[in-house]
Order: structure tokens, then sequence, then C-alpha cells
């Protein structure tokens, strides 16, 4: 059997009992490492777990997923992932993968940040579609969010931005010349993302937000030292949330008042926020 | 301190591990208990959790929640709340009164049915809005459900909608009469939504689905029993689930083939499942 578990969002006690009497008794452990990070090092999970994990890159998963699977024909395998396993279309490849081979699989959900970014104080049923964000680069600057935000906003909804992580990256030149030296990690920041939505609304030139526009900057949700920010897309672009993972809320225009009571603490500037409902009622 | 527990979607073990320790050392332990419901009896999370639970209904949290709230400043109260805490507009209320009141409060995290629906096959990012549906009866057919798919449809996205639960209602009678009796719970259907639904569209007529919609009839999701059944809304109209909670999908019109060959496993009848996706390639 094929276990995938998710470990929740901070570190290796927001597991689920019944996911870790699973791990506990698993021939093997693999903890999926390229999608999200846990706040926590792999030694204290297997300290707590007390069992060795063999950490799965985007390489095992994606291009040697039989490895991981044929385990799963005679013994118990656990597949971790942080968050919720169905958080990223990988592993919906690597369950799909599972079905060719008849091996039976069985998920054990948690929070991910689809459902606890309710704790910023917005209501789930108010979020439209979640949308990601990845970094530029000189020749690339992909504005499908855009469109996708420009729905959400046409119906007054909230939009979610998963921000980018790019972990065992490689130069230009060591991947032509195939040599196995990765950058260090780099996540993104709520800043870097607001500036990046503004490039594009000042590329495109749509409306869809504007630097006035009211978005929530979220870090480390879930943990001890979780942060909420609230302000303008400008005044996120300068904000320092602190250490990774960051995420993103761009506020729709239905906004309810319970929901404003509810975030009003986190804002940046409460004058300025008063402001900014004074002026869109 | 006031704890928000999330307990998962399922059972006794699906709370977490830092959930479990929070709740085997405070003062108190309320379980809510209208907005959803477990699958196992609170005397089996008694037994698990080694602490009596008190049981929490609309009453209590809404007109009195100063009782929860007040035992909170001086020692650690525990509120478990099935899927995760920030999944009904309820415990905002709660949390919000906590504000006024600077009793500190935190939340741990739990799977709920608005990130773990993934596990359908079909992609998170894809989804819209959520909507809920109610209990029609002969005076009251709200349709509010009806623009929010309509937007959805619009965006091509996917629409996850939940059920109604009737926990603790009571007749017109009682209710004038004062009488604290209680007719058996109702839960919702998948078969009751979807007529709900083509009652509506019948009623409304503006073409947002029809009866070859294809939808996704979602039953006990996170059990070891979970069900899954793909079909037009006409097939989920007499379609058996089984025991609640049920939930529905309506599917986007821009699903991914990967979201079809995942889903393709539950259809009921799969020769028409092909050729609802020859005629809508």
């Amino acid at each position: 059997m094929l276990y995938c578990i998710g470990l929740g969002l901070s570190d290796e006690k927001d597991i689920t009992v019944k996911g870790l009497e699973v791990v506990r008794r698993a021939e093997k452990v693999y903890l999926e490492s390229y999608t999200s990070i846990l706040i926590v090092a792999k030694e204290k999970l297997e300290e707590f777990y007390q069992r060795p994990v063999i950490i799965a890159d985007r390489e095992l998963v994606e291009s040697d997923s039989d490895t991981i699977l044929q385990g799963a024909i005679s013994t118990d395998i656990a597949f971790l992932v942080v968050g919720d396993p169905f958080g990223a279309t990988t592993h919906l490849d690597l369950l799909l993968r599972a079905k060719e081979l008849n091996i039976p699989v069985k998920t054990i959900h948690n929070a991910s940040i689809m459902n606890a970014i309710g704790a910023c104080g917005l209501q789930l049923y108010n979020f439209g579609q979640t949308v990601s964000m990845v970094f530029f680069t000189d020749t690339w600057t992909p504005s499908s969010f855009y469109d996708k935000i420009k729905e959400n906003v046409g119906c007054g909804l909230h939009t979610l931005i998963l921000l980018d992580i790019k972990v065992k990256e490689q130069t230009e030149e060591n991947l032509i010349k195939g040599r196995r030296i990765y950058e260090p990690p780099r996540y993104m920041t709520v800043a870097q993302c607001a500036t990046q939505m503004l490039a594009v609304e000042e590329n495109r030139g749509e409306d869809v937000y504007n630097k006035n526009s009211l978005a929530i900057g979220i870090a480390r949700l879930g943990s001890d030292d979780q942060a909420f920010a609230v302000g303008t897309l400008e005044q996120l672009t300068c904000w320092d949330m602190g250490s990774p993972l960051h995420s993103l809320v761009l506020v729709g225009r239905k906004i309810h008042d319970m929901e404003i009571d509810f975030i009003k603490d986190f804002a940046i500037d409460k004058t300025q926020f008063d402001f900014h409902f004074a002026q869109n009622p």
C-alpha cells in the first residue's frame, strides 16, 4: 500500500495521529521536498518519527517514480507531503502511475495553505481560483496569473496567490555542462510578489488592480510566529515579512463587514485602512 | 489561551499530534457540533483523548460564547472543530469576541473539505468559489448558489457545493411553544442536491448547467469508505451514495486531461463518460 500522508504546515507535530502510526510502521518513508518546505529540518522529523526519511526530489518523483511504487506492491510505503497530498499536480501524476500498476493507495489528509488561509480572517467561501506567481527573469514574465485574477476581481472575490520556491536550481552553465551543482534555495517574498504584480498591471493596463488595492501578506502560516500584514500593494512592495514561506491575498470587492473587522488588526497603517473602506464602502 | 483545534475529516485519529497534546492538558474540551459531524461518536473521542468532551451546540457558541471564553483567560481551553477551525463563519465570530476580551487564541489547523476535495482528482487551482446548498422547503428555495455557480461556469471553473445539515432542528410548533424537542438530524444527499440544482435551472433558465452536465458526488471524504461517483446531474439525482456526509462538485469546462484520466475511474457509466468528452472536447 502507498500511503500519501500530509504533514500540515509547520513542524513535526503537525502530522495526524493516524499519519504518524503509518510512518512508524512503514517499510520506507519518503519526503517530497520540492513543491513546499517544512520549517523543521529532516533530522528533527527523523528523531520524532523514529524512522529514517528519504528525501524525494523532483527527479526521483517525476522520472523515477517506479522506484517508490515498486516497494508499495508488497509492503507499506509512506510518501510524505508538506501540507495536503493533493496540493500539487505532481502527486496526482504519482497516483495515476500507481493506478496503472494496480497499487492500492490511501491518502491521509492534512491542512494546507488552501484551507488554512482562512486564518487571515477572510472567509474561504469568498475566494475565487488560486493562482501561482513565479520568479520573473529578464526574458520570462508570464502573466497568466493576471487573467485569472481579473476573473476573480470581476466577481468581487479574494485571490490567494502562492509564491514560487526554487529548490535544487542549476545555473544555465551547470545545466548545459551536466554538473550537479545547485544554487541556494530561493523563496519569493510578499514584497517581490507585490512588485511583480504592479509591473504586470503597468504593462497590461487593464486596471485589474492598482497600487492602492488592498492585499494581505502572509508569512509562515500555521507556525508559532506566523505573520499577517494588511496594506496596499504599494505598501507591501517594501514590507519585510521575515523568513519564508510567504503568500499573498488580493482582497476582493465583496468583502464582508466581519472580515473587515478581523483583518483590521493586521493593518500596517490603521488610519489608511479605515480611509480605504471610507473611500470604497 | 483558547486553542481552536481542527479534527480533520473522519475519526478520532485524524487530530494532529500537536492538537492531541493540547486536548490532553486543557482545562476544558469543547466540541463544536452543529456545522459538521465526525463519523465517530463523542464517547470514542473521549476514550481516545482520555478527557471528557463538552458538546457545544449553536446556542452555546452563538449566544453564550463568553462561558467558553471566560475559562480561557487563566487556563487553556480546547475548542474542537470538525475539519479546520476556519471552515465556518461562526468560529470567526467566536475569535472576534476573544479579541475583544483580549484572550489569546491559537489555531491548530487540519484538513477540511475545502482542501481534501482534491482527492476526487480535480486540481484545487481549477475551483472557483465554494457554494452552499440548503434544504428547500415549500416556501423557501433560495437560488443565490445559482448566481455563484454561474460566475464559476463563466470562467470554466469547477464548483464545490457543500450540502446542508440540520442538527437540533425544531418543528415550527415546538419552536413557538418553546418546547426543546428536536427532530432527528438530517444530512442532504448528493441526489437531493442534484435534484434541487436542476429544479433551479428549470426555474431560472439561464443555461448555467443542465441535466447532462458532468458532476462528482462525494461521500464520507477522508474516511476508509469514502466514495466518488462521476456522472451527469441527471444520473446523480437517483444515485445512492450511502451514509453522510455528502458533497458535490460541478465539473468546469476547463478540465485538464490529467483530471479526466483521474476521475474516469469513478464514472457511473464509463461509455457515457467517454461520450461526454467526445462531445465536449
